[in-house]
């Protein structure tokens, strides 16, 4: 498969430059914070391939590479949660992005049937460290 | 090394569960999404180890896993910039974090000294895909 984006560059190049050279790691991915354009709210972290991404980029529709099935995913294809891609950033050594969309359906990211998949906060108190709904 | 949390059970115990079982992938990392506690903004995205995450919880101080330096890191003990927790949640299926901090020094979280490690748009153009800065 050609490349679908050019190689990174310099470190001067991946932090300033106008080029989009996402670093794919060993496994060929990017991760992706996703996060609701209407009130900010984090919905999701997921990974995308160079395909997922152009894909993205193409169609304004967020794509993913699921790994846990080992397949390219398009967002709410079987959820209906479709996300409208609003925004999308790149970070500083272009190993993340951040992504904000306008979920289709009832509004929600997370396959629990949660709005966001991070529906649970970290507590400690005398027993140790537990987690508690919070949604 | 005795293991810093307990193995993760079920999918059940995972998305359901009161148990903190990080899923670290197979260079022992969980991701983090670090958001600042006072407007949300999201501020980056880095990675943790059992250490880095314990002594996160402990201290109640940022502790990440640098990729490229492979060691632990304290945030902020050379640019000042360090993260007091005020949140930490965890996502579904718990390969992912989210915290919200309170940013030291300059308020700010990334190397390159903008706030935001994530200041630039990816942007499509009769010219195609380029990033532009946009603190």
């Amino acid at each position: 498969m050609a490349a679908l984006f050019p190689s990174p560059g310099t470190k001067t190049e991946l932090e300033e430059g106008s080029a989009l050279t996402p670093r794919f790691d060993a496994n060929g991915l990017v991760v992706c914070v996703t996060v609701d354009a209407r009130d900010n709210s984090i919905l999701m972290l997921a990974y995308m391939n160079a395909e997922a991404l152009k894909l993205t980029l193409e169609t304004g529709i967020a794509h993913y590479w699921s790994r846990s099935r080992q397949s390219l995913w398009r967002k709410g294809d079987t959820s209906g949660q479709t996300q409208k891609v609003m925004e999308l950033r790149v970070d500083c050594d272009q190993d993340a992005l951040l992504m904000r969309v306008e979920p289709g359906g009832d509004g929600g990211a997370c396959h629990t049937g949660q709005r966001s998949c991070f529906y649970r906060k970290v507590v400690t108190d005398a027993d140790g460290v537990k987690l508690v709904f919070d949604t």
